[in-house]
């Protein structure tokens, strides 16, 4: 297993989602920067389950505990480790998913690599998992704010299936976001959107869509040419989150049908900087940041758990039906919008440590 | 600069489009595997420049050298280093790109990131640094095949532009994708394909497509949670390729658009094996292989580099207008088809390993 | 900093001396490993303070908690996180410490490095930090008999100062080391070495000295040239641990008072198995374990806190006196032992599985 | 294999003694450093064979080529390839040793690993391989030389056998080491350390000895807690090396004699500046450079290679003897100076990067 993310800035998470806990280690972490607790909770509270009344009911207080790496407040320059406790545990819900797979879950192929599985709440594999990115993207907010203040990460929900936000990225606010609990950037969409989850959900189904994300101010030059090009690390950071199954940057897919001349995108000096007219390239060109807003899109399936009669194999290789059970969401997208933008901070956070390695960003 | 790939299975990438040469070390492939030069010749040429009517007329030989880790055709467990020669240069050509920074390729990052570039031939934004990777995929095509016989990777070009390509994943063959010069799956379609590409290289253009990829008979268990999920690294692997800009797996961003009772593969004991009855999945969930044909496709963007004015800016920070010249493809798909192919078997010959590590794959 | 050891099982640990706690993560840990418990707090109570008269007194309990990783005592693949808790903490035992630099300590480089430092309790500098490394080290050794039973790791102190013990190290038992409170390999030097460790302690001074460590049962073939040699992995695990001055194995530095007449270790085949006679390398040749004993001794320096007057400066740039205070071990030896089997144990654990992932160990 | 060294100034090395060539790749290599190739080849030539009375005979040229990463003497922020050819080789010499294992060489352990093995020349165990680490530390040399200037990296034979020169490290010059072949920097020790390799030399024997190495004027902030401590990187970059056995730094091994109070080293304010009054610590303290001259020894055995009949096996397991041939070092300390002082400013610009990353290096 490879919980490990970021070359410098580098985070090592852990827990199940039932047993003692999860949380995150965070090592590389530069020194003398004030780091505020209330802000991690700020985003473990965005990402809590029980939020709202489209979210799962589950009450999870995800308090963060910081046991080191701190010292009044401000870094020490050692490796940051952050606990949030295990609550809420109702093991006796899940006893029929010990022996039956999920469909389009991670049970069998858990089973399959290791020959043992954590099968009370999704072990490993639940969305759990991601406290501890969030926790840790918070803390690289403030080493962000501190070092290169002015970069803005923001996520919302684009689409609900059909149902399409019209959003403009260089103007969208947090206040925007946050002001429905759909997390859409589109008040006009937010009813629907609602609408949209709340009735399939109430026929024991769910729903996917896309979220897109916004970075912007971000400055020219990061990303590292080869393999760590800005946008191949951030495509990781999204596949790696649970029911993920795209990712585009600027034109992404519908580009595919522009020609050359129509795609590229010139330069001009603009109050004497070097800009693009155009942002087809989605702030990202030859794998390093142009100085343009960074724009990209990520695809999530819907919730696999759904409160339907579904047919499965048990784990002794015998047909059978399992009927869903338990409190999820019938749609991950409105907390998965702080676990997109957590993954895009910590991305951004780990490439400006390493083009300080190599040279000071202007 | 972060030129290596994998874990175990490790590449390390070098060399610009112009100076000695261009090449990769392989670190950490298993010993007594028997390579065959010829096949990794045989790779490079379906990447070469020169070999179609419609790519690029360039006329690069990349003959590879292999200068260690082999002994009699048998690997040895050392580092294996492969180096292909620059040829054909025309430094000369160049000479206004040196200080023009063209649309939409890397010349402006790489003096933002770097505050010095290569500007002959594209330096290290070239293109011809994916001969390494494709000389290294070569080698770990042949390590599949001793340790875990079967593994097929194919890739071929879905579309390009609106022509779409009708292909079925399961019976796809190497021999019809090479049957034709654009490398697509559908015969049908190779005539229209190849039209269109021809056409809109006569108009000084260039267009993009999306490329298709399986693998097949791939054992379940392949692929790292959390964050080296085997899709997350796919993922990675092909934004890290030129070009791209997005990246799908399984049911992508069309799945988005279904419901969980629609979208969730059903689990069935098929042959006294766990079957999925069908694979909106792609082959992958929680980032693990489940034994089923995994499936992606690849956004490219259209070349850059076209045969019109342009508007663009001086590295001094003049507006100014750009005259492209040189040799180019129209079109890089037909090129980028072995190129696919070689990042996803570098992908599943480091996860092969890495999970050998933990325990055997059956 | 760097917190994280090993390549294939890794440990990443965390953690000041004073503040919530230290710990260990544990990442790449086979599946369907049993783990007592016991076990490790078997090896935390080996290391902790005030286990015996001529250690330090203070009272660590020094209680690991598991909060992740295991399954009713099997390991699952995923990330093994270990917590211990801290507790008798006496901060304003380190107030003076806060402004005064202690001769022979951190503190001074912490602050150059760092700009801030932990000064209660020696911060991340405190041996406490190695409670995670012991932790770690106990499941490894879990690893190790699962996976190749048979493996001994034994560590013991070879001299106090000029007292140096007997000891054979083909024959030596744990019961033996673990027979005497300053644990020597040699009984008849128990007495002294304690002797010498009262008298120093009460003359408010401090003593260093030699551990050696055998490897026994070691399958040939484990180690990675070039750079990951056995016996670089070693020597960077021992000069890891804090009061380390030096490292060597086999013949060491005394054997470069031989000729290579002398020295060589002639090979015969004994049993049906290649052997050496003599065994000067140490039980490794070219980086790779050759299936004999490995030995090596560390060198630590005397324990740099010690209760005299000692001229040194403020971290204002004053020249000043500082009075040592606080409960410190006279010895760090006695405690060091099992630190110095977890490091060796580490090493082997990583190795073997890096091994697995190339071709199994026979 | 692990043929990688560094975090951020990392090096991958390649290549068997015979075959093609041998060389290394540097990546993360800062831009703008204007790189001389002279200085390369000066380095190579200083661990030359042929180069001296007392080393072995065989002509290497050992000409470095660098294929990328420089344009017009300068780096460009990418991956430097250097190769070196092979030439000279006489594989027929080597026949014997196809089948017979030699003493003390990696032979054995290198087909108990790999199940295979290059025999000619030693292949990849050679000390050929040093080559790439001497190539790319020139480079660092170079690296450091514009970002740090005034770090001083320089190592003499301290002995050969009993032999022991006496050197102030404060003093000790590039001229005097580089005024005798045997790279002492004891001018009184030079003729009696030649007359003894000459003699054993004539014996058909072979010697060791301990190479002492100073680093002057390195800045306080250096090394990185916990594993990567700049020590325990040097003490690996060593025993990385062949034919190493031992290292200490500071006090070392003798240091386990004296009591704290003798041993530490007090501060004091010297110009402004916190210095210490002694340095026992060898200008490390807590795995931190204190910016105290660092010094530290590295123990060679003596040469495996003897012109004796020595008893070994056979790789099919027979008992047989072995008569030693070829052309060998009957002392490898000479070449092994500029080999040490590479390692070392290797581990130095990595650690100096690695600071970067974090916060500058005032």
């Amino acid at each position: 297993m490879s919980s490990t993310f970021g070359q410098v800035f580098r985070i090592h998470t852990f827990g199940e989602s039932h047993g003692g806990g999860v949380g995150v280690i965070i090592d590389g972490c530069p020194p003398r920067i004030a780091v505020s607790q209330e802000q991690i909770q700020h985003e473990l509270d965005r990402r809590r389950p029980g939020q709202s009344e489209i979210v799962t009911p589950r009450k999870e207080a995800d308090t963060a505990e910081i046991l080191s790496g701190l010292q009044d407040g401000v870094t020490l320059g050692s490796p940051i480790a952050i606990v949030v406790r295990n609550t809420d545990q109702r093991p006796g819900a899940y006893d029929e998913m010990a022996v039956k797979y999920r469909p389009s879950h991670a049970d069998y192929t858990y089973d399959a690599k290791y020959g043992i599985r954590s099968a009370s709440g999704g072990g490993r594999a639940s969305a759990r998992e991601t406290i501890g990115r969030v926790a840790a993207a918070a803390v690289a907010r403030q080493v962000l704010d501190s070092l290169h203040p002015g970069i803005e990460v923001l996520a919302w929900v684009k689409s609900i299936q059909e149902l399409t936000a019209d959003v403009d990225p260089e103007a969208i606010t947090a206040e925007t976001i946050e002001s429905n609990i759909v997390r859409t950037g589109d008040p006009a969409m937010a009813e629907p959107m609602i609408a949209r989850i709340k009735a399939i959900r109430s026929d024991g189904n769910s729903v996917g869509g896309v979220i897109e994300c916004v970075i912007r101010n971000c400055p020219a030059g990061l990303g590292e040419p080869i393999f760590d090009k800005l946008e191949a690390d951030l495509a990781k950071a999204m596949l790696s989150l649970p029911a993920t199954k795209g990712f585009e940057i600027g034109s992404g897919f519908s580009g595919t049908l522009l020609t050359g001349r129509e795609h590229n995108d010139a330069f001009r000096m603009i109050d004497g900087k070097v800009r693009t007219l155009t942002n087809r390239s989605g702030g990202i060109q030859g794998g390093i940041s142009n100085g343009e807003t960074i724009l990209f899109r990520v695809a999530f399936k819907p919730t696999a758990t759904i409160m339907s009669n579904q047919e499965t194999v048990t784990s002794d290789g015998e047909n059978t039906e399992l009927q869903g059970r338990g409190r999820h969401d019938a749609c991950v997208l409105p907390r998965a919008v702080p676990i997109v933008e957590a993954m895009a901070t910590l991305v951004l956070t780990d490439h400006l440590l390493r083009q300080h390695a190599i040279q000071p960003i202007s």
